[in-house]
Parts: C-alpha cells; structure tokens; sequence
C-alpha cells in the first residue's frame, strides 16, 4: 500500500512551540521522508499531557526550542525508511516516547523497559540516522520532543518506537495509551506488583492516579483510599475503583499519619502521581512498616529532591519509581489495546474534552482545570 | 536440667551504663526470675556493635540509663518461666535482639522479620509481662536494652527473642551471628536477593560490609566492589570475596560516577555498611539505570535524612533497607549456626581480638580502630 507522499516532503500543519510559555503556532510545516530505520506516521488523534506542558513551560532544562510537542496519539503509517520491516504503510499505529529495540543491553536484561537504542537522539530532539531534524519551517529546522512529536498531521519516528495495533480500535480512544492510561496501570501491575486484598493508596487523582485505581481494582485490591486536594475528584474517582477518599486540607495531621490511622498501621502499596516532592515523602512514609512499597509515578520539577529519614527504609519499606508503568511500549501497547477492544480496560471514561489540533492553546488551559481528565484532538482536518 | 538457681535472684557480674558516653561500671547486679514467657540465660560471649557505642555515646534519642547494653551474645538456658515450651534449662541459645514470635501480623504476614510483639517493651527497655526490669543494684532498676542486654553474666530475654542453636557450635565464635554477620549475609540473600553474575559495590569494609562481600560471592556475584577510605582494609577484604577496591580519597569525582564509569553504567546491587547519609545516596546513585537495588544497611544518627532525586527512582532504581539482614531470628539463626558448623560461612575471621567482660571499656576504643572487627568477650570468670 505505497502512498503518493512517499519519498516525498509532506507540507502540512503542525503545533510550533517556538519559545518557552508562549502561545503555540499553528504552522505550515515541512515534513522530511523516513530515513533508514525511521517512519512517517499521518497522525489522527492526540491527547495533551502534563509533560508536554511542562517542557512548554520552560521549566524544563533539557527542553529544545523551536520544537513540536505531543507524545500522546495514534495514527496510521505513511511510509517507511530503509530496512523498516515490522510496519508498513497503512499500519495503525501508537508513537511511543519509551522505545523498544529488543537488542541493547536494557531490553534484553529482562528487568527493564528503558531502552537505550536511541535515546541520546531523541533526548537532543534530533534522528539518530543523521543527528538531523526531519521537521522544518521554511528551511529552518524544528527539533522532535519525546522522539514523538505528535502535534502534528505528519510525524516522522524511530522504528523502534513505534507500536503497531489493531486496525479496529478508535484511535480518538486509544491514543490515551500512549502515555498517562498505560502508565497508570503499569505501575500497579509491573512495578508494584499489587496483590490481591491489599490496601492501596494512590496521592493525586488525574488520569494517572484513576488508571492507578483501576489497575489497583482489576488487581483485587481490598481497600483502594484516593487522596486530592481537590475534592470534586471523588465523584468520578470512584468509578474507577476507588473506595474511600482523603482531601489533606480536612486534616491538621500531616497527612501520612492520617493514613496510617486510617489503616492500622500503613497501605501496603502507595503511589505518587502529582509530581510533589513532599507529598513523595509522605506516599513513602504512609507505607506499613516492614512491606509497604511506594512508587513515584508522577515527574517533579527539575532539580527538586526528595528525602527521608533511612529508618523508613531499614525498616522495611521500599522505594521505587516507573517510566511507562514498566510496559515494553512495542510489545505490550498493542496487548492493552486489545484489552481496551474486550473492554478490560476503560480508556473512553478518562476523555473529557474534545478539540482539534487549532484549539492546542485552549486545551493547554485546560489541563489546569479539576474538571479536565484528557483532552483529545483530532489532527488531520 | 533444673539449676540450682531456679527461681532465685542471681547477683552477677554486668557492665552498666549509668550514664552516655562514660565508661561502663562492672557492677554486682541482682538478676530477677524470668516471669511467665520469659527465659534466664548465662551469657558465655558477648561481643560489641557499633549500635551499643550509639546508644552508649548518647547520641541515641531512645537510649535509657542506667541500662546494660549488648546485643550480640551466646549463653546457656539458666530457667525458663511459666509456659516457655520452646527452650529449657541446659539449651544452648542466642539472644535475638529481633523478635520472631510467628503470630503477630508482622510474622505472619511472611513479608518481614520485624516481629512487633515485645516491641514495645523491649523499646521502653523493660520486660513486657508487668512493664518492669529483671536488672537492679542495690534495689534500684537498671534498664534492658535491645531486649537483649548480653553485657551481663545472666540476662532475662522474651522467650520469642531466644533461637536455640546446636550445642555443639562454639559459643564464643557463633555469638557473631546475633547480629553483625548474619545482618550483611542476610542483606545479599534476603532483601537485595543477588543473583549469579551480579555486579556488586559494597560501601564499608567492617564486619557487616565484609559479611555482605562473602554473601554476595556465595551468591555468585561476578564481581564485588568494595569501598572503603580505610585502605588497609583491602587485604582483609580479598579474603571476604572483594575483587576490586576503591578508596573515595584517591578521586576528585564523587564516588558514585567513579563507580559508574567503572561499571559502564552502574552496579546491579549496591550496599551501604557505614551509617552515612550522603554515602547512602551515592550508593543508590551508583546503581544501573533501569534495575539497580541499593539497599541501606547502616544506622545514621538520628535524625539525619537521605535525598536524592526522584528521576534516580523514576529510571527504575530501587532503594530499600534492611533490619537484621531480613532473617526470621528464631527460626533462621539456628540455620546460620549449622552453615557455620558445615563450614558453609565464616565467623572465626571476624574475630581481631578476644578479651573478658572486665575490658570492656577497652574493647569500646577498639571499636573506631581500623584494625577491629569483632572483639569478643568472655563473660564467665
Ligand atoms: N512516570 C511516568 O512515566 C509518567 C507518565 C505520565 C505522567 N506522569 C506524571 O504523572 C503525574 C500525574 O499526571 P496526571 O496527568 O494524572 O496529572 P493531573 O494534573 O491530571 O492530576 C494530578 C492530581 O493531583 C492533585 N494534586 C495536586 N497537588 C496535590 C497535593 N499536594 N496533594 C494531593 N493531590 C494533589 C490534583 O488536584 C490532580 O487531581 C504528572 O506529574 C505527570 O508528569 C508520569
Ligand atoms: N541494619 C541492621 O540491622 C544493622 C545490624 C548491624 C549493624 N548495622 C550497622 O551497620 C553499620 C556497619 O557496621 P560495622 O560493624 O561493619 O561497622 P565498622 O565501623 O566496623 O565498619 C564501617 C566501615 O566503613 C568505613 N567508612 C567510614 N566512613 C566511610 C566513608 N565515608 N566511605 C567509605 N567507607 C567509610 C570505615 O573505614 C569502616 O571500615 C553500622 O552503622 C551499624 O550500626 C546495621
Ligand atoms: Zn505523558
Ligand atoms: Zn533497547
Ligand atoms: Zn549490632
Ligand atoms: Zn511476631
């Protein structure tokens, strides 16, 4: 199935961050052909994620500019480099900022999803084939974000990183697997490893705290305590598994001792999905002596630190963090889709808002306000 | 096997503590009967850890005087009280500073040694049958410590803090096993569980660091790193499993890229024997990206806090602790002795130097000697 783009530049439009924390440019962009090893990917959907927002912001201090954000999105392959074999055109497709080679020393160790095949290519925004930009505007190039870019109609990606799906899932749904659903849910089933009948705390009740819900639900959690600041969460936090609900501001006690009051001594999991290093701390320290586990999930500011006092850990409780919820992007995105396709997975409920690609700015907003979940865009027009 | 001084008050020797950071008083003191679950034991060795010069030096926020510390002990079974089944006159025991009383739901949970039911009286330095002391001078109570207390001729324990052993192990070598030895062993097979081919750096070369090397090598470790800024520990260490060393002194880098550069990457399994809270951070920061397990061994002073940032955990770095090596006391130090009989592991080398109770303010200087291990004491005249 060759398209008629193929080998060609494709001009289309794309969202342009061309300084930190100004408005994004809807822009005409040139779109160079797949080299050796890389895939042009026509984009339908994207979501909008706090870490697109974050590297827009300007607080990030590996954030390239001009560049085009968005890692969150699926779509259908256009064309394909040299020697790309396991996708071709017509493929649909999730751009996945976690790549998967399947051959360096991370994938195959077997204890990780960090792979490191192009990671130093996609950290300085460039394609590894030629340290280059395959994005454009009027000659002047633009650098990759996630090695996804996603806000735009045309992507061009490592073939490492792309995860090829079924044809039969809206991919206005399942673009949420690219990044906040999955993450969720891995980091209850692959990081934590929740067993049966216990006690979960999850601190932040965004798309990646509910996904934590559910997976720490379909994980038969016994009790499952949402805690947020923000107090309207509830109501829809709980159709995602959780049973009971703590807001910090209804309490005096610092809020790891409240928890522990709550459950006779401590969760046995807890997980972090704010990005706050103090509420790190407490996630942690919340934890039951001698087992509990707390993951970082949520990405703090840069250069913030976290702390405690190491009897927490000598006495028995354990700190982890996740990328990805530990999924091995390629393998294992196309399994949760087809979870999502035999409805084992929600991914429609987490989608409050719908716009195109034009409306970037208002959707940015949004992402600030307690009622937006995800935001979903359509790209193409 | 009733002894003659069955249910009578014992006067014996002890060393007590009136006061942090003066020498030790050896003192006539009046052992009282073991109440219902309590055991007597005669103290045969004893011999120092760092957390009796803590607790002695009055840096302990926790600590109590007048008290009789020691924790590291082998003896004899003098009498039991009411309803002790597990243990009877003649048997030959270590005295387990960590309980194992396998109902509370810390035993129970099969996920942790941390036994909490003496807890808190072993905490509060008393006995937990009527709240008291079995210790007193001329009437007037000494404190227990660690509910332990082998800094004495006899000593009354919780029968869940005593493991009988096979009376054919040498009490004067096996007393090793109540704490410094089986701790570093324990951290390698119990909480990091090493597996074969593991790079491993190992961050203090005293008694539980060395310990750690030896149960790493048995764990089939390829390599072991030792770090110490005590050089001369080197030659020892070979004999331990150590096969390289690095002494922080000889770098301008920190420690922890020192030890990445050495190992392309970083450690599989990192250990921290010292009780230092930056050396803790370098350990968790010198782990591989991706699966790298730190695990804290050593007790930092009070108060004191780790930090790091959260992106080290975030990137798949794991950092836990350990208490006692992870080991079940009661039914897993009868199964160290018997390792040791079998000559399974060492214990003997540990041993620098022999002296009696009467020296024991000595042995304490010896203690902050680069050239001490373990000092045993005699107890018995
Ligand atoms: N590790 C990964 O691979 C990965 C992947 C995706 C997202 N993330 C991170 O996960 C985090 C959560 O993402 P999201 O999309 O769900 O965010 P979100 O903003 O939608 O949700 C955060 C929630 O936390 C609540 N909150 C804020 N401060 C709080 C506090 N002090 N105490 C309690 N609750 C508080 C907010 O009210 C909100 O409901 C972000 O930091 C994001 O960058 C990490
Ligand atoms: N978690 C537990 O259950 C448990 C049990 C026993 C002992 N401990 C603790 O383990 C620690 C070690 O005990 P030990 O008896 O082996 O002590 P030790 O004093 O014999 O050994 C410590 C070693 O660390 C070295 N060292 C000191 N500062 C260093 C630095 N900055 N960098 C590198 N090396 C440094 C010293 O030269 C020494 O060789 C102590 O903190 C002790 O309290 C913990
Ligand atoms: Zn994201
Ligand atoms: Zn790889
Ligand atoms: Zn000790
Ligand atoms: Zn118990």
């Amino acid at each position: 199935m060759a398209s008629s783009t193929q080998g060609q530049v494709i001009t289309c439009k794309a969202a342009v961050a061309y300084e930190p924390n100004k408005p994004l440019v809807i822009e005409d962009v040139q779109v160079a052909p797949p080299q050796a090893g890389e895939v042009r990917i026509k984009i339908f959907s994207t979501a909008l994620c706090h870490t697109d927002h974050y590297t827009w912001s300007g607080k990030d201090p590996e954030g390239l500019f001009p560049c085009i954000l968005g890692h969150e999105a699926a779509g259908v392959v256009e064309s394909v480099g040299e020697g790309v074999t396991d996708v071709q055109p017509g493929d649909h497709v999730i751009p996945c900022y976690q790549a998967e080679c399947k051959e360096c020393k991370f994938c195959k160790s077997g204890k990780t999803n960090l792979c490191g095949k192009v990671r130093s290519a996609t950290g300085a925004g460039v394609m590894m084939n030629d340290l280059k930009s395959r994005f454009s505007v009027n000659g002047k190039p633009i650098y990759h974000f996630m090695g996804t870019s996603t806000f735009s109609q045309y992507t061009v990606v490592h073939d490492v990183s792309v995860a090829k799906i079924n044809p039969q899932a809206p991919l206005d749904k399942v673009c949420l697997l690219g990044c906040g659903v999955s993450t969720g849910l891995g980091a209850v089933w692959n990081t934590a490893k929740v067993e049966a009948g216990s006690i979960v705390a999850v601190f932040g009740l965004g798309t990646v705290g509910l996904a934590v819900a559910e997976g720490a639900k379909a994980a038969g959690a016994s009790r499952i305590i949402g805690i947020d600041i923000d107090s309207k969460k509830f109501d829809v936090a709980k159709n995602f598994g959780v049973t009971e609900f703590v807001n910090p501001k209804d309490h005096d006690k610092p809020i790891q001792q409240v928890l522990i009051d709550l459950t006779d001594g401590g969760v046995d999991y807890s997980f972090e999905c704010i990005g706050n290093v103090s509420v790190m701390r407490a996630a942690l320290e919340c934890c039951h002596k001698g087992w509990g586990t707390s993951v970082i999930v949520g990405v703090a500011a840069s250069g913030q630190e976290i702390a405690t006092r190491p009897f927490q850990l000598v006495t028995g409780r354990v700190w982890k963090g996740t990328a990805f919820g530990g999924f091995k992007s390629r393998s294992q995105v196309p399994w949760l889709v087809e979870k999502y396709l035999k409805k084992e997975i929600k991914v429609d409920e987490y989608i409050t808002h719908n716009m195109t690609l034009a409306d970037i700015n208002e959707a940015f907003h949004l992402l600030h306000e307690g009622g937006c979940l995800r935001c979903v865009l359509t790209v193409q027009d």
